[in-house]
């Protein structure tokens, strides 16, 4: 039986916010000597990622990328009932992803020197997203 | 001990075919507590992923990006033994994954509410492809 | 409790190196009936990707559509200390992923016929990359 918990978090609007403490809380409690912690978005309008946390230009470069990756409001989308961030917001979490795995040792997370993980909020308003951390070994 | 099916499922054409119920059912004769389940396909120029269920302009809006993406017949590709469709296929399998994981819970998967798993053809024709479904916990 | 391997790895340049060979290895140590095998970087400048391991023309034409996904260089990058490669090979980390998994079945990877997997280094210069191999089931 995996170990399992479901958070909350609010985002403010479009941008990255870093979440590797709470999934560590949550791997800790899990109390597992080696295994792996999955981490789950239920949404399509999000994602998480792991990238560099020392520096946030990084993540500023990001954006601009996603940007060009995924236009908002592009004039070939059909889908744009929600505004011009609803089609490009999808885009980004497909090529990113809902959820990403991190291998544990003795409760803790083997992540790099540099690794942090990170809720994309893709949306450009603020939304209350629903993350859920499975531990399993 | 994992669960583990062997799916085996014939797409049409390039486009995005729902696999939720198919994967639901493994899941459900798996019966576990809580868990993971993998979704994994034996492809490299097909692709799984996650991403709205509700308004099917989602995916026709998501083809449209993977052809700016990876064109179809790019005059740069040098891997064009199969036709203009190889090469743009393999890159767009690269840039989602061959596999995605969802959380379980109670033999269910916690999927959002707008939250759909597609099977991903990215060749113009017909193909018939293997997904290997693993339940952990 | 997973069975777990960190693999240490030279890479010379930027680009791709195949590793299915040293996961096998260590799926084959792990000796269990049925599972997953997660295979994780410990960077954000490099990733793993499965993708074609026949025609080495794949992995080429990947390497030019990287570059347009995520340009050396580019003017708008504000994060640049490293190099032109620095903020590129961030982006295409986070466009692909750290992590990948793979079932097993009879202490054997469910690869595909022209299924391999690679590390990708993103950078142009040569890294030593730690890779984390954990088996659960």
């Amino acid at each position: 039986m995996a170990h399992q918990e479901i958070l909350k978090l609010r985002t403010a609007r479009r941008g990255t916010v870093e979440i590797t403490r709470e999934i560590a809380a949550v791997v800790s409690r899990a109390n597992l000597q080696s295994g792996l912690v999955n981490v789950f978005v239920r949404h399509t309008s999000c994602s998480v990622i792991i990238t560099e946390n020392a520096d946030p230009s990084v993540r500023r470069d990001l954006e601009t990328l996603a940007r060009r990756w995924a236009p908002d409001g592009d004039a070939e989308y059909v889908h744009d009932m929600e505004g011009d961030d609803d089609m490009a917001a999808h885009a980004r979490a497909v090529l990113t992803a809902s959820s990403l795995s991190v291998p544990i040792a003795d409760s803790e997370m083997l992540l790099g020197t540099w690794q942090g993980i990170f809720l994309w909020e893709h949306r450009t308003h603020a939304h209350t997203r629903e993350i859920v951390v499975t531990v399993t070994g």
